[in-house]
C-alpha cells in the first residue's frame, strides 16, 4: 500500500550520532581508514549484486540496483587511486564486524528478508554518508576532504534510493517500524569504539 | 618470467566451433536465450567481483576488474532492455552445467587457482565471444543482431584481457599449457548439446 500524502513519509535518521574518538582515531590512522574504505565500497557493489542473484525476477532491483553496484565500483576505483597517490601499499585488512552484527538482524523468511535486507543496506549507507561527511571536514589533506564531501553526497543519494525501494515494496507503516527497531541495533553496535580503526569502527 | 620476442605468444583457439544444433536451437528458443544471457553477464560481473575479494593486494586485478566487472552490469543492464523492449517477462531459470563443470577444474592451492581461474574467465569470454557473434549473424530481429555484434566484440576484449592477466603474473609455457587442456575440457563439455537452451547449453 503506497503512502497518501497525509501519512508521515518515513525518513532515515540515525539513532546516535558519531562520537569525537571515532573521528581522532580515524583521523590518527587515516592509511587504515583509506583501505577498509577500498574494501567497503568492494563489499557495497557486492551486496548490491547478491540481492540481484536473489531476487532475479525482481525488475525494480535490476534497474536500480545495477546501477547502484557500478557506481560502487567507481567509488572503489577511485579510493584506490588515492592510496596510490599517498603511497599506501594495499593489503588485506580485517573487517569491523559492524556489517556482519547488523546482518544477523536480517529474518529469514520472505518478504521480510527483503525488507530487512533493504533496511540493513540504508542504515549503513546512511552511517556511511554521516562518517564519509565527518572525514570530509576533518581530514588534513585537501584532495581528501573534497573526495569525502563528494562521495558522502553519494552515500545520501543511496540510503535514500535504499528506502525508496523499501518503500514501494513494503507499507509505509511497517518500514518505519522495522527501520526504527534497526537504527536502535546499529547505534548500540556502535555504542563501543571497536580498537581497529575502520570506517565503521 | 615475461615471454621475449621469440617466444610464440600464447593465444586462444577454442578447441572446437560451435555446432549448427546450437544455433538452431537458440534461434528457436531466444526468449530463453536472451534470459539466460541476462544471468550470464551478472555471473560475469559477479565472477570478476570474487576475484577482487579473493585477492585484494593484487594491485593489477583491481585495476583491471573493476572496471570489467561494471563493464558487465552494463551489458547485464542492456540485456534486460531489450527483454523488456521484446515484453520477455524475467523470471529464475536454470543455468546450465557448462560454468560449474568448467570450475571443478580449477585448482585448490595457489598460485595454480590463480592461473585457472583467470584462464576458465578467458575460455567462458571467448566461447560467448563466438556464440554472441553467431546470434550477431543470425538472430531475425535486426536490433538484436546489432547487439549481438557490439557485445561479441566486447566479449573479444574480455577474453584477451583475462590471457594478459595470466601472463602477465605466470612464465607463458605454463599459460599455453594449461589453457591447451582447459580447451579441451571445454570442448568435451559442449560436444552433447544440452537439452535447454542456454548461451552455454
Amino acid at each position: 500500500m503506497p503512502a497518501t500524502s497525509s501519512d508521515p513519509v518515513p525518513t532515515l535518521q540515525l539513532a546516535s550520532p558519531t562520537s569525537a574518538a571515532w573521528i581522532e582515531q580515524a583521523i590518527r590512522h587515516l592509511d587504515l581508514i583509506l583501505l577498509d574504505h577500498a574494501n567497503c565500497e568492494k563489499k557495497a557493489a557486492g551486496n548490491a549484486l547478491s540481492l540481484l542473484f536473489r531476487y532475479p525476477a525482481n525488475g525494480r532491483l535490476v534497474e536500480a540496483l545495477s546501477p547502484l553496484a557500478r557506481e560502487e565500483l567507481q567509488h572503489f576505483e577511485r579510493v584506490h587511486r588515492h592510496l596510490q597517490r599517498l603511497g599506501i601499499p594495499i593489503r588485506p585488512l580485517s573487517a569491523a564486524p559492524y556489517a556482519s552484527r547488523l546482518n544477523q538482524h536480517l529474518r529469514r523468511s520472505e518478504p521480510e528478508h527483503l525488507l530487512d535486507a533493504l533496511l540493513v543496506a540504508a542504515i549503513i549507507e546512511a552511517r556511511s554518508h554521516e562518517r564519509l561527511g565527518l572525514l570530509g571536514i576533518h581530514v588534513p589533506d585537501p584532495e581528501l576532504r573534497q573526495f569525502y564531501l563528494w562521495l558522502a553526497a553519494a552515500e545520501e543519494r543511496h540510503w535514500q534510493l535504499y528506502l525508496d525501494l523499501a518503500l514501494e515494496q513494503f507499507p509505509a507503516e511497517p518500514v518505519q517500524e522495522r527501520l526504527d527497531g534497526l537504527l536502535q541495533v546499529e547505534a548500540e553496535i556502535l555504542s563501543t569504539l571497536h580498537p581497529e580503526p575502520r570506517v565503521h569502527s
